[in-house]
């Protein structure tokens, strides 16, 4: 065999990249666990009645389907797909364990597939990273959603940031308001597109949509301020999230009310967020919103509330990645061990052994003799120091460490060259 | 829907199991980078040719087989299957990527999938834990797969092992010297039994697979040492391989030679380890090799030194349970912060985000009202303290804490109580 490829829209995460990933990775779960989110994991795949008429016409196209195995299968039947999303299968677990203790915070962090159109940055299989609280009605749910992104966002370096916030209560009362109950769902199609098309461009829309001239300028009345007729509960609520967000520390100038903010058509019933990177990064890089009706369809009792929202860490990497937040390092190697000759090996390796007893991490080179090889080996890696341990050093019970960077020297002993790699 | 199923043989892995896990794989990886192994990963599911020829008829019946998404694809089309083990995946990667510099350390940390009947124990979606070096035939490579084995197990406090090690060319000489060069596959499934059936088990078998008494005779001769003809240099690479591992610390008593050792009948070319607990347990918790064919397979340039260990990290998981190891707690949470009421709950918020600031896991109740309840609710979930912040803690400028295990309560500013709980 002498092509080789990867399936379609799918990619290798080489060294380089996780390194990077697992840092940020490891950002992300640390706030999550600090607010009380507490890890799930659930299968790559579900049962394809699981999956089935929870993501619409669109998702159900872009599932990847399973072929049933064992015994039983007929010829081509399908049984499972690979999980499209965090929160079906969070409802699909919840309706399973009804036991669990009420507030459930989960946190869950694992790729997700669906076969989009590959393009640039956008990949069949990608990561989400999702906090949900399950049983609680409580506001403090949903400012802790809020919460947890202003945090996480911050502590990643990415502080000049915008989280907006809706209620989809008060889109229905606008609605109502607009004379256009039956035509809710062409309104938020067409107010979601309000950031790249512009007032006038959404008018336009909803204009072909149906909507006149009267029902249009209301609606930009609306937008500017004007009270919404019956949203008075609605925005009761956000403010109430809006102050217990703050109580929490989140940064009120980063937060703000947003009445165009519709957001995923389907599963909301409550607030919604959304958080956009200010200046000329378009996209959000979050969501989420209150969902009280999705467990209850998995278990058949009604309403379960529920609140959530997800990172978009894929675009996270690649803004981080942009902006210069994820450092130099391609390699997790702090320190290439040189070895000089096959006889000298066992000092070599004793000297690794210490470093690595102490955490640090270090590579032992494979290759014997020339020096400036095993140096230029460590440089290609981007591994910033060397210890080189020859005859004479042997003699002298030091060791040699190269800064791969600046090239100084420095010797002494083993045990002083532990300690001055460890900081 | 009233009735919601797991796809068979999977399971969803709750907080309880989840903050264990991460906490073992956190050791894991850890030591993985130690030894400079750098993280990859790749994608779920690989082309199906990838995957075909490479597990044997066993293996290609097992494997999760994906329809074909989108345009051109015939009905019921197959084009790609769940990845069946990290290392077929290693090489196809190798084998698209020349240009990165050998030796290539990894590792890799996910899970794999086989449509194996599910058992006690045994599922169909389970992680492996992989470090593997590309393009060295130098021993160290081989010794360090010992040697992260012996670290890793040691560090999850599984102290008393034996990895047993052994050499395919030693058992291909073995082979020829009973005269049954052509029979070397059935003398190995048979031998690889010795530790379930005895010697008198494996005579038995080799019998009727049609050995006579004088090749039994001289078999078990050479595995009480007579040497055997021809294995000279295997033997000798054997004893460098174990002296350079106890050069990186691993203890001696812990590695054992074992000439019964067949492992893995296919890919394995030179040494092969396998590590058991010693005492009542049975089975292997790691196992690896060297296999120099298997990367040429991809890339059609000849063979590529390259040899890993794997280790059984979801045995691992469970032992360790068992022992009692994993520690107590379900839990990530280590403070439950009580509302008194709707008034004092920015004062529980702010004491939450003074906490959470300085890294602690903490919850506030979504709940006001009966401390009890809510100390109860904190002891369902097994977190280890409550802090309580009722109207004369807020006069008083005070917090208190409540630890729930000995009932013991402190009272003092929240600065100090930040620091107290710190430790």
């Amino acid at each position: 065999m002498a092509k080789v490829f990867l399936p379609k829209g799918t990619r290798d995460l080489l060294p380089s990249a996780m390194n990077h990933r697992l840092q940020v990775i490891n950002t992300v779960r640390g706030v999550f666990a600090r607010y009380g989110f507490e890890p799930l994991e659930t299968p790559a795949f579900e049962r394809i009645e699981t999956l089935t008429g929870k993501y619409g016409d669109e998702g159900e196209k872009l599932m990847f389907r399973i072929l049933k195995r064992g015994e039983g299968g007929k010829r081509g039947e399908v049984d499972a797909a690979l999980r499209y999303d965090l929160t079906v299968p969070l409802a699909r677990m919840m309706a399973m364990n009804p036991g669990l203790p009420l507030p459930f915070k989960r946190s869950q962090i694992q790729p997700v597939w669906r076969a989009d159109r590959p393009q640039k940055g956008r990949f069949r299989e990608f990561y989400q990273c999702d906090v949900d609280t399950i049983g609680t009605d409580s506001p403090i749910a949903d400012a802790e959603c809020i919460a947890v992104v202003h945090d996480t966002l911050t502590e990643l370096g990415l502080t000049d940031f915008t989280i907006r916030v809706n209620h989809r209560e008060l889109l229905r009362s606008l609605a109502v308001s607009l004379n256009a109950t039956a035509e809710e769902s062409s309104l938020l199609v067409a107010l979601d597109k309000l950031d790249k098309v512009g007032r006038d461009g959404v008018t336009k829309e909803l204009i072909e949509r149906g909507f006149d001239d009267a029902q249009t300028d209301q609606l930009w009345r609306h937008m500017d301020g004007e009270p919404i007729p019956g949203a008075e509960a609605a925005e009761q609520q956000l403010q109430t999230i809006l102050q217990l967000a703050q109580d929490m520390g989140v940064d009120a100038s980063r937060v703000k009310l947003d009445r165009t903010l519709a957001r995923g058509l389907d599963y909301y019933t409550g607030p919604v967020f959304e958080t956009v990177l200010n200046g000329e990064y378009t996209g959000s890089i979050s969501g989420g919103g209150r969902y009280d009706g999705l467990i209850g369809m998995f278990s058949g009792k009604g309403d379960v509330p529920a609140v959530g929202v997800s990172l978009g860490i894929e675009r996270i990497f690649m803004l981080m990645e942009e902006m210069g937040l994820l450092g130099e390092s391609q390699t997790s190697t702090k320190v290439w061990i040189t070895v000089f000759s096959e006889e000298t090996r066992p000092e070599s390796l004793k000297a690794a052994t210490a470093l690595r007893r102490a955490g640090i991490c270090t590579q032992v080179s494979t290759r014997t003799g020339k020096l400036s090889k095993q140096f230029k080996e460590a440089n290609g890696r981007g591994v910033p120091y060397a210890l080189v341990l020859g005859p004479d050093d042997i003699t002298a019970g030091t060791v040699a460490i190269k800064n791969m960077v600046t090239g100084d020297q420095w010797s002494g002993s083993l045990k002083d060259a532990v300690e001055r790699l460890g900081h």
